[in-house]
């Protein structure tokens, strides 16, 4: 049984911004609300809710009650960063085909309380944090900055490739409205931005935002006869990279990707040349270069070229992140990307719109956790 | 697709003890490595890990490691208690049947770092809790203890009520020597327990250890050639009972069950009459007279007369709890419940074989949050 039972019938989100000055709840319920909308059902449609966080205080079971309802059936709250995103997408999708749920939302929300960039107070450590920690090394632009360097010494790339990478992204950025991020962005403006941590300046980051983003999700069976053209999760792979939770500390010069690629493309019997959209999970400029290589589209060590060569756009090989992504639409942990995936399929996205878009890829994660999912426009026969 | 394209095909645990000086981590990998041995399998054929806790350290991603395995693809945290047992043993499920992994571990571990009976240092609280912990109102025996009050008085049970229930666990856990307390239990030892919270005496709480419960399942097909007979998950359901959140602080008189319960004989179409077992989760002797009579064993109020007439023992209409559950076997946060499960279906148990068990009911959860599942030793046709 494929995951392609299975439809994204309806999405939503908020405004991204900063300080909004809003509760998780009331952002979550706000872009739930409009996915319902959009789909054409309402909250007592509903039997199923799930989100990934860390223990944030806008679970499913508070954020239903936000949406008027006094019970949903399956709900599970993922312990997870972007890095399950995908997971999170098909086991939404497993629930249905299995009977658990007939109605699912999946949601993101991070209101100002949620910021990964930083540390601001006193934290509790553990494991190999606790020999990492007093070094100050404890955030991810950290720990990804290292990864980064390693590439540049492997590979020889450089910090004018991960600017192609920023700079293609934010050329999307300006043709989206919804982006909190639009300035068009030049090479020669990329190499002024301020260190953050070396190699990276302040466009290798993502910018992180207050907002949610929802996706409802149905049987396909009851997808037919709902408002928009369904999109159908056609396959999933999930993985942990190699050598388990010591490897955070280790060689990223390709991540989670080398193992979950190949068992994405085993599953679903696709490529990356099959692909006409690409939201890669960009937490940071770097991890867009190390998991695409290894998700097939170039070789390593020449993801600069190809962005610089107009492959990764409009006209190109394949359109990588045509909303901005993370970097520059802002940081809603990645389920954006699958708003816009789903956006795009639909063929919705105006002037953003690519071409008789079929395919798209969305992967999640970083380092070595992740995962990635296909969604089409038609079910696979 | 019902959950039964999946079956259980090996259990295992540690010893449950108290002050065991053990992590997390090396409790699970024992118990990790029980339940596949005992499938006949080996670590390198897992390709999927989940577990259910709070942010544990014990996380798949670590867990896995520890057995040995450098990588896992579908691996879940759920970020939930003993509510969502029935819960994650589905979703371990329909990632089988979905085709997100082939073998899949579920486990549960409690180190003597996490115990749920007490506020041993300073807390952070928020939400509805805020109110409450002013008052001192913060770990689950006070909540418990205020819905059972509530039931003595709509429904004029009694504190010899929740007695029947201590006793009859406690007469199945002197027959199991996995099980950490077997002294015999009669009606007069138990109203001479010291009082904890009234109407809760010592012997109407769980009794918290360590250890660790792992099970392992993978496709009904592939189980067919295993060392035991599968056992298989045949319906499940989920519930939030009525309210959300805020009902966490309301009428309890029956919990998440008055929604589980016609949802689950719903799914399956079966019933109460149907069951040969019922491990039902007992965080609290009262957890099983609210959960109980909305699965439909008795009415209102009756649970105590019940539990009397020997109907839930041996030889009666169901067996409730035939390790001694969590008051007696241990509080393997209900992970337990479904080891026994399926070691009785499996017909293993010894002198505390439940006769041509064919059917279990297990419950998981208490308050307004839980679910449910039925397992049998065939598959529906």
């Amino acid at each position: 049984m494929d995951l392609s039972a299975s439809a994204i019938v309806g999405i939503g989100r908020t405004a991204y911004t900063r300080k909004s000055g809003r509760t998780g709840i009331s952002l979550a319920a706000e872009a739930i609300r409009a996915a319902l909308d959009d789909a054409g059902l309402s909250p007592s449609d509903v039997d199923g809710m799930t989100c990934f966080s860390t223990g944030d205080p806008a679970s499913p079971l508070r954020v239903s009650h936000a949406i008027g309802l006094d019970e949903i059936g399956w709900n599970v709250n993922t312990y997870a960063g972007g890095n399950q995103v995908a997971l999170v997408m098909a086991n939404a999708a497993s629930a249905i085909i299995t009977g658990q749920a007939e109605v699912v939302v999946v949601y993101r929300v991070l209101d100002s309380n949620v910021r990964y960039g930083k540390v601001t107070g006193a934290v509790e450590v553990g494991g190999f944090e606790q020999f990492a920690a007093p070094q100050g090394y404890m955030v991810p632009p950290q720990w990804f900055a290292m990864w980064a360097q390693r590439h540049q010494h492997v590979y020889g790339s450089t910090c004018e490739d991960l600017g192609a990478i920023a700079i293609n992204n934010r050329a999307h950025a300006v043709a989206n409205e919804h982006a909190i991020a639009r300035d068009p962005l030049t090479l020669e403006t990329y190499l002024e931005g301020r260190w953050i941590v070396e190699p990276f300046r302040v466009f290798d980051l993502a910018y992180e935002v207050d907002g949610a983003v929802a996706l409802v999700l149905t049987s396909a069976d009851r997808a037919k006869d709902l408002r928009h053209p369904p999109v159908y999760p056609i396959g999933a792979a999930e993985g942990t990279g190699a050598g388990g939770m010591p490897d955070l500390w280790s060689d990223q010069t390709s991540m989670y990707s080398r193992i979950v690629a190949p068992r994405l493309w085993a599953r679903t019997g696709l490529s990356a040349a099959d692909m006409d959209i690409a939201c890669m999970y960009d937490c940071f400029t770097y991890t867009v270069m190390a998991t695409f290589e290894d998700f097939g589209f170039c070789d390593k060590g020449e993801v600069g070229d190809y962005f610089r060569e107009g492959r990764a756009t409009y006209g190109g090989d394949v359109v990588v992140n045509p909303h901005g992504g993370l970097l520059s639409e802002g940081y809603l942990h990645g389920l954006n990307h699958h708003y816009e995936a789903v956006h795009q399929l639909r063929r919705e996205a105006g002037v953003r719109q690519v071409d008789d878009a079929e395919l798209a890829l969305v992967t999640a994660g970083a380092g070595p956790y992740g995962g990635a999912i296909v969604y089409g426009r038609e079910r696979p026969s």
